[in-house]
């Protein structure tokens, strides 16, 4: 059978005649995740930018842009900004350096068909970026990443950052729009005392550098920073503009211990391939969930006792399941595992309503 | 540019033009793999069936079948059986537990078209395959799998498994052709002596049940067993017909450990696209490497050190590298690194010879 063949005959079934491994988003939990954190921006300075790398699927980045307070995509890779341009979204932020000829070009050429910013944290970004957008007569935004502690792309705080703006503001074919900053460092802190202290430590500098920045008279559009963890301090910080938060909308085992407020949407149905007394093995495993941040979490039978994630196996302790049995399985780590699926099976009330490709799938590039 | 056309383009082109992160094999060190191994198993009893899981390449799979001692190829989903079939490849293991009436069926169909064994250990899974075969008017042969000590799938060793084989024996539509056993638990011993005393162990109790069984009356064709850690040890074991290694043909920077005669003939091509004194980050993480065992390897950069994996990037450490620098970095994991990438540069003496497709990226039902 086809696999447009299998959708469409899958479309108005129950869920758990889907083939498994299968990737499953509950649609009403979903919904209620997005109006939540979209909600919570009504009326504050600082809006929502979804990120696209959590779930890396056109039509729920489409769904976020609807909700209110919604003011366009963040995405990690210039093949993913592609895929929602293609899509039809109009205000993308690259929310990572993209260095390379290819690269650049593909960024630039992007902007005679939407907004798409760039971030940067070297001169040599800057020089390539510009030199694409002049080669294709386009002018591009970019924000200037600073490291806020996290320790992995972006310049330091003052005036590393501010020397790099200027250049990034007399450099032809680009536009200096802002910064960039995100504390992934801080985002799953799980005590919300402990996590606000060390955001807000984290921020100030940051936001210094703004406003010395446009003090001396470059102005600066937007900061850009955040995670669905900080949302609550990240979102309320006098000088933030965008928040990029992506993990909310469909949730995973690890990062609800940090955010209860949100459902688990998104799960993976699995089959029980073999069995014996207390015991069950899954028929998923690494290859179709993302397990860097800990055990999955099986719904019906919190019980469960992962014994250790093989690569096509799972095999669970203290459970009494039999051969063919259909479980519900939430990842550890959703953002890894959209980008093992090329579908998401959208399910609202046990009966599968509609079928979403995930474009974003493995775009590395 | 398509995919199509890039890859034409690059043809005959130095490696360290490809846009980053590229997944690339160098042929002259897959070749030498290849060769040692099948070579290994000259004049032995025991022959090859190499494991499809391990790189999800069709092209490879058939150059591996091209070797000498080698009988058919392993795999461990349906779909990728598919995948090899549709490929030309006639001899194919299911090395796994196929359980619900569409996985069965699949199975049964690719019978019409090549021998394509599928292993069980259970009576509803020997039920729902022999039903499936009958109904196809198919004959499937079977593999009862052993738990030789891994605690995943499979039955225990004497009577269950001989009850085990016995029902399969005398069920409508399939063919007992033996036993499988994995000592994946042992497989990456870097002791070689521990190693072969625990192997030795775990595969007694299998053989003794294949003799036993013998003796009762009931040939045992093909037992199959043993990975790239255990090819000189279980691949000599009386009584082992085949070795699913799988490994061997490409390795990563976890097993290169165990096994030091094989070549890394596999790593990701990345880009720095930041970098600061001492430090430098590339282009490629949790989507592009599987990283369950460990670190990666920075060929040219050994003495870097990871600080830590992020989803689309790799920061290191003690590393003195220009923004725009290419780095090779080989996988710790490289079964889950092929399984997320959609086609594999071919490389000989740093020019790319040829582009193969990884058929079986994402085939997890």
């Amino acid at each position: 059978m086809s696999e447009r063949t299998l959708e469409k005959k899958m479309i108005g079934r129950p869920v758990e005649e889907l083939p498994t491994p299968a990737l499953v988003a509950d649609l009403e939990a979903l919904e209620a995740n997005l109006t939540l954190l979209s909600g919570y921006f009504s009326g504050k300075a600082c809006k929502l930018r979804p990120h696209f790398k959590s779930h890396k699927c056109v039509t729920l980045a489409r769904r976020q842009l609807a909700c209110a307070n919604t003011v366009g995509i963040t995405c990690a890779k210039v093949s993913e900004a592609e895929k929602l341009v293609e899509g039809g979204v109009k205000d993308v932020l690259v929310a990572n350096q993209l260095i390379g000829r290819d690269k650049v070009r593909r960024a630039a050429a992007l902007n005679r068909r939407a907004t798409v910013r760039v971030a940067v944290d070297s001169a040599e970004g800057v020089r390539q970026l510009g030199k694409a957008a002049s080669e294709l007569e386009v002018t591009v935004g970019v924000l200037v990443e600073v490291d806020v502690g996290m320790n992995r792309c972006g310049v330091k705080p003052g005036a590393p950052s501010m020397e790099l703006a200027r250049l990034a503001a007399r450099t032809r074919g680009l536009r200096f729009d802002g910064f960039q900053g995100y504390e992934g460092h801080l985002v799953t802190i799980v005590d919300a005392q402990e996590r606000r202290e060390k955001v807000s430590a984290a921020l100030g500098p940051l936001l210094e550098t703004r406003a010395e920045l446009e003090k001396s008279g470059l102005p600066v559009a937007i900061v850009s920073s955040g995670g669905s963890g900080t949302y609550d301090i990240t979102g309320n910080f006098a000088g933030v503009d965008e928040l990029q938060a992506g993990s909310y909308a469909l949730m995973d085992s690890h990062y609800k211990k940090v955010r209860a407020e949100f459902a688990n949407a998104r799960y993976i149905l699995a089959t029980v391939i073999s069995a014996s007394a207390g015991r069950a093995v899954c028929d998923v495993g690494l290859k179709g969930m993302g397990c860097e941040y800990g055990d999955p979490l099986v719904l019906d039978h919190p019980e469960a006792k992962t014994l250790y994630v093989a690569e096509e196996h799972l095999p669970l302790e203290g459970i009494s399941a039999a051969v063919g049995e259909r479980l519900r399985i939430v990842p550890p780590h959703g953002c890894t595992t959209n980008n093992l699926y090329s579908r998401m099976w959208m399910v609202r009330n046990g009966i599968i309503e509609d079928v979403w490709p995930i474009e974003g799938r493995g775009c590395l590039e």
